[in-house]
């Protein structure tokens, strides 16, 4: 089988697993991690993907964002997928913010990215089979979340599958990447072009929202602010009355810390919204 | 003021808190984190400090441990200092389980060790002193915990300075430390003899004990079983009929899930303790 165990511990009566595969997707060796409740014994259960941000793997949400408690109280898989193709193989940059940690959620058809940058369809398609096939989580019944990056990740993959996707959420998610430094970098070099109205939450939300409720929660003290274009996915969501609820919360900002005060919020509405 | 912010974020409404001091004690600069609950803008509050294990700094648990949650529910300070002296002066072991990271929470009288490694002064006197100074902090409403060796140190330090911490805790505490691999080694460097019933926690619970009721949490698959003396220290707590709640939990290993599946438990046991 594809599929090799990194490690298994215990964690709030569930398993919190690492696991490695070979992505024929992105052509290369891919780390994610999921946590299972003690529930998904006897059946299956919901999940909720957890899409994180630049620079991070599998590994930071896992341990910082404070997920596995609410998870296990809500009996909710969630699936923590790393945040780009990865190895001495794969194309990478000097900067943060471009190469290996900076995928974007994006297929890219430019050179030297287009052979294993294709995240989109790695998190859409291979380790969404992957984890059908091999967990026992209920397919008809998947969440979306994520945060910065992976807020972006969550906003469009949501919205553009919404068939997958049944309930989307984010935490400080660039909203507008073809408008901010956080994007149009990314979308130059991975798409050769930094109109991409298919890739941006903002547009996206302008042209068919998701059928149903989401939620997003955004630090008022948040450090990169001026990067997230809150303001543009708020006005775009309020033009098509998009049923959600958009909190902004004074003192808090970009770090884990901020993650893990609304984490139980959000496993809470992904498990309302799943039934 | 002898204390420099390295960072401070809001989290849980409190907020979570990294600082520098020089101490007089270790003779070297020292970081320690402290998480503060938002109802310590208007009262003092309870304070727990938290010990950690070998390798750790004041980080790990800070942020793998989940401890905020609860310590904003429960309106309760919790403290982590680092586990050893640190600096390039500062005398050091190509071992993990020797010098830097592995302060054992003792005092040392042996060359090269004595002059820095004075860990058992540095967090009863040090840094409490520091704490209750600088921190809106109920200096007569302290608690300890800690994980591993941080758990030797939590018992240890608890029992002999009962005066100090009113009540007790440990994660997978090592409590026979003359007794094994983790102990006897750094006793023997530190202290120069292995005889140390003063740093011995089943030792001190012969002689001793703790006034108020203790907490034991150990995992049935903690890998690190045999080094722990877990049996030895559940003897001499049941012949002296010490108030204990010893737990052992099928499944669960040494790491840090463990830790946080069972967080909130020993804040709730501390704040019962302390009122």
């Amino acid at each position: 089988m594809n599929l090799q165990i990194v490690s298994e511990n215990k964690c709030f009566d569930g398993v919190q697993g690492v696991y490695t595969h070979n992505s024929t997707t992105t052509q290369c060796d891919m780390t994610f991690a999921v946590f299972m409740p003690s529930v998904s014994q006897f059946i299956k259960v919901p999940c909720l993907w957890y899409l994180s941000g630049l620079t991070c793997t599998h590994e930071n949400a896992m341990t910082k964002a404070g997920a596995q408690n609410w998870a296990e109280e809500f009996g909710m898989a969630i699936i923590f997928p790393d945040t780009s193709p990865r190895g001495e193989g794969v194309a990478d940059d000097a900067a943060y913010d471009l190469g290996q940690g900076a995928g974007f959620y994006i297929d890219a058809t430019q050179d030297p990215w287009a052979q294993h940058y294709q995240m989109e369809r790695y998190i859409t398609q291979d380790l969404q089979k992957l984890l059908v096939d091999e967990f026992n989580i209920e397919a008809g019944a998947q969440a979306i979340t994520g945060h910065s990056m992976g807020g972006h990740g969550a906003l469009t993959l949501g919205m553009k599958h919404p068939e997958i996707y049944r309930s989307v959420s984010a935490f400080a998610p660039i909203c507008n990447p073809t408008q901010s430094d956080w994007g149009k970098k990314q979308f130059a070099a991975y798409l050769g072009k930094t109109d991409a109205p298919e890739d941006d939450a903002t547009e996206l939300m302008k042209s068919k929202g998701h059928p149903n409720p989401l939620l997003i929660d955004v630090g008022a003290k948040d450090e990169f602010w001026d990067l997230l274009g809150t303001a543009a996915f708020a006005g775009a969501a309020a033009s098509r009355k998009q049923d959600i609820t958009n909190r902004i919360h004074s003192g808090y900002d970009h770090s884990y810390w901020f993650i893990s005060t609304f984490i139980e919020d959000h496993i809470s509405f992904h498990a309302e919204a799943l039934g």
